[in-house]
């Protein structure tokens, strides 16, 4: 049996990566391919990849709710005001925008407006509410979801290197770095990812006040481990895709690097998509390039007893339409894997 | 049905590409993988992409003679060598070196030796002689063949774009301009291939006694149209994968645009593998990039009267492991796309 | 004495890289920045190395008849608005744009418009008719010019390739395959040039009815001998500056590799930007990167009896900001090298 | 007057970089180009943006004494070996190794060795002791030096960011997040440094242990002011030349942005070659790709009451051969900017 699925939104960079993988999805079928601003564009003439992808078509809620599952690739803006239209009419919705992700006060806070629905969002009142798509940690919950918030890319590849760890960092402690291939700051033009200015060159932007830094903040709390505010500063380096995260914090007393280590593996033994290296090792962004693949490691320093957490994904793949793809497979029922067996291509 | 198949020279970027790849492949199932030069070391440790590989094993040929298939991806030296011993035993073999892809005489002149089994080459006396595996034009020689002499990467480009209009081109007149990613030089390392030397630039290299040009000159002849010595000049693109290559030849009388592009896409109508671009349109190395794609087009300029033809795929795809696995599949009954199905990773 | 000089067009990368020579140039001083569509930009936002190069201002045509000499760095419909003036006023100019490049004829051929003012072109029939700053062939009309038309980047890298051995070439024969850095494309934004679209890939473009095409055929006429048409295909390399050109041509009877040798290493022996390679080397472009040189090498092929010559030079130096400044101080009476002695940025 | 320097080591990339701006320095010229494994190599053969810079020699020490100034651009060995030579002879030398960066103590936990010669480190008993090249706050020590270490790349990037903040920082608060141009790996060839493993990928590597953590702790210490044990994280990024450091600090009770603002200022208001941008501005690498220039800036999350402190050198430039050059200017009397003057190569 095969399920219908929509991808709006589709001219983003999340958009097409979810059709490049959808295209060979056993089980996900796209029924249709929406883009508000390039309707009438053919497919191929955004990217190239996709010789046979049809046309971009206007997005029709009434068609999208015909659907057995919808892919919002959106900005929060429309995310919002689709995702709470799909979710009233009680369509599964993987919305992969930060439209769903926070609680009301700090969406306010993170995105400087009032949310027009917060019964939708995570903590709010209806019984579709969002529930916040950090699959390794949440897979009950996400496969009765009506509506999943997809974690931010960032927020995923920190997330998966802290959460195990949360309940031996000293709370205040935390600083991410952040390292992120130029496809995550998405298709719109602008004079900062023009190849000649971007090549060759790195720069830190966005700081203190990205998004993802409430985000992570707000998620980190998995064991009920609130760990406070967080230092995050994103850096643009010039790859197409990829993402690295390096996030320190404090050590409790007595906790040392085998602890580390123990927790990272024991959390992670069996997940098919994170690989925990072995110690000494470190991983390298394109090991997961086009894959659904986190990998990681961590090392603890005895002088200043911070340990250190370096994780990798596709911000695209990980970070955006595979684990959109992954919480899909969770709601429809299907194996978590689905579509997603590909291997990062290296070199 | 599985079929076992072992990868020999796996440690090099073709046989990486192999092992990715086959990860992937539903009928086809690595039981050997064999790096001389690496025998003990973790496939993990050279490519971090493939975490549970394995550890690379010294070459055993009685092991591999127990296979239902095996890749060479060694220099044409053991090639030749492990070739023959595997053909005179009968086994099923695709070789992606140079070892048994031109005749005798070619080989002489192009590789500076004398082949030391010249009855397996294209045009030797054996029965199990290698059929040159430019798929698309040789599906029925290749489903039946022992052993497989799997096109250069250079080569499988330029003939996908040349071979259907070498009836309407002047011979002697073709020029073929080649621009190759840099995993087409293999893993071993030298200065001219340190990032640091080949970031932000572009070189010309090998010519004009690249061997791929025997090659290209010898498999032309498809329809029994001999174009001649060519000159064919290939450059070094800072990509780690990827090749375009540009090829140039004078129009006989009468021949138009029309008819050229007529010719490319009766050729590849059906073809899954290579599509033919609408007039007007030019191939990108990242569409086809991870993929077993080619992509061409070709124009035709009134003032000179020549096509130039601009085909694009993934040297190590099309151009090497994708290409080797789909003529495996052939020889082994299966259908020809089978584990190939993988859409080029863009952006 | 210092020469006060004006930039307009100064927000594109050729104005600026006339920006960062001209900042170290002992003889010329830059009084006027001016960039119509920036006016009011600092320099700074747009170009961070420049961090004391002031603010764009609006172009002022009084202001520049001030000036000892005036670079255009406009595109070709200002540059012969604002060209035509200066030159009207006497006012010395380097335009860097095809405004002033070919015949009558030829600029509707491949510009398709008729030229307001066919008098100033290098065929025309006014006194201050445009000089064509091939520099290394035309040192007397360029130190005597009040207008010179500054060589396409293709362009010139091509004829310092060709020009020596135009006359041992078979007319109708050539044909030039060239590769660019994305600043060749100029800094306006356009999805072809996002940096996740370009970086890992190469296409080619433009062909076979690119500009460059036409200039290249009317000027390689240096020492009387017409090539007749050629066959020209752009492609875009991911890197921000740098072009190589491989062109091919047919050699006459009886001229030989020591000939082609012989011919280019008279023709440069003491030129100071162009240095010929010995046989067997290949020039590579980050060897000229940021650099006013030019760097090449031939080699003729028996088999085929073609010679190949590849050329280097970074396209926004010798190709436009450096080449332009050369003539500049030959317009001016400086020594030629003035302000241009840098060494290519390696690695 | 032009002083005689030499140049041993010059076939790494320090050295290389050291040749290319000494071609344009009108106070030093070189008389020597040693290169202990490449002795009788042409450097053209190794860098191609060098055409007339002769053969590489053997290292000679009696012929170093006699010139006026000697770089040892050579790992930290053979720099202990000749710099405590040419120091026994009184010959000025600048050394851009760790040989003689720390305390005898220092030296020993991070390079694993006892220093042979403890009288010449920074703290040791010799009047020709070592001066530490941290220029912009040791001009008349390294004026009057004998021996300068001049500082590693990932230090003095660090140090001139956190050095004006010491005083305001937590002791024990600092993490340094470093990302480096590869280039700064050397010119030694490995697995890791291939194009086609570095490209498009990015990785941490050698934390907790890189020598420069224990370099950037001893240093930072300018003004008596102890900041303690850090955590340093390198990590290697896919351009061949820049480096930006990431470091944050705690900040004292009290103190806010404008005072960090005011700290960088006025430390660096007059020093021509360390640029701070204004709040909310990001330094660039390509800034000053191929500069000795500085470019940071500096801003505090009220949240958490961290500085976060983002610069960017040319590792090559201002971390290596262009500090060393500014040292030795100093050292031998001349402008400190002598031969200094390049403006960042952008794009």
């Amino acid at each position: 049996m095969v399920h219908h699925v929509g991808v709006v939104g589709a001219s983003g960079y999340g958009g097409v990566e979810l059709l490049r993988l959808l295209a060979a999805h056993p089980g996900l079928q796209v029924a249709v391919v929406a883009a508000h601003s390039q309707a009438g564009t053919a497919v191929h003439d955004l990217f190239p990849n996709l010789a046979d992808a049809g046309v971009f078509r206007p997005t029709d809620v009434d068609e999208l709710a015909d659907l057995d599952l919808v892919f919002l690739s959106t900005p929060h803006g429309p995310s919002i005001e689709l995702g709470s239209q799909l979710a009233d009419r009680g369509v599964r919705t993987v919305d992969l925008s930060g439209g769903f992700r926070l609680d009301a006060e700090a969406f306010e806070r993170w995105y400087g407006d009032v949310h027009p629905r917060p019964d939708l969002l995570p903590d709010g009142t209806s019984e579709r509410r969002a529930v916040y798509g950090l699959t390794e940690f949440a897979r009950t919950a996400v496969a009765g979801a009506t509506l999943v918030a997809n974690p931010g890319c960032y927020v995923i590849t920190t997330l998966l290197g802290l959460v195990p760890l949360a309940s031996v960092i000293v709370p205040g402690s935390v600083v991410v770095d952040g390292k992120s291939g130029v496809s995550g700051a998405g298709r719109a033009l602008s004079d900062r990812l023009h190849f000649s200015n971007v090549d060759g060159s790195v720069t830190a932007y966005g700081a203190p006040d990205h998004r993802h830094t409430g985000e992570i903040e707000q998620h980190l709390d998995v064991h009920g481990r609130d760990l406070g505010a967080i230092s995050f500063t994103p850096h643009l380096i010039p790859i197409a895709r990829g993402m690295l995260v390096t996030a320190y914090g404090q050590l409790e007393h007595g906790v040392d690097g085998d602890d580390v280590q123990d927790l990272l593996t024991d959390t992670y033994r069996d997940e098919p998509f994170v690989t925990v290296l072995d110690p000494g090792r470190f991983p390298v962004t394109k090991a997961v390039a086009g894959s659904n693949g986190c990998q990681l490691s961590a090392f603890v320093d005895p002088r200043t007893r911070r340990v250190v957490v370096v994780a990798v994904t596709d911000n695209l793949g990980k970070g955006a339409a595979g684990g959109a793809i992954q919480n899909a497979n969770l709601m429809l029922g299907l194996d978590e894997t689905s579509g997603l067996s590909a291997i990062g291509v290296y070199p």
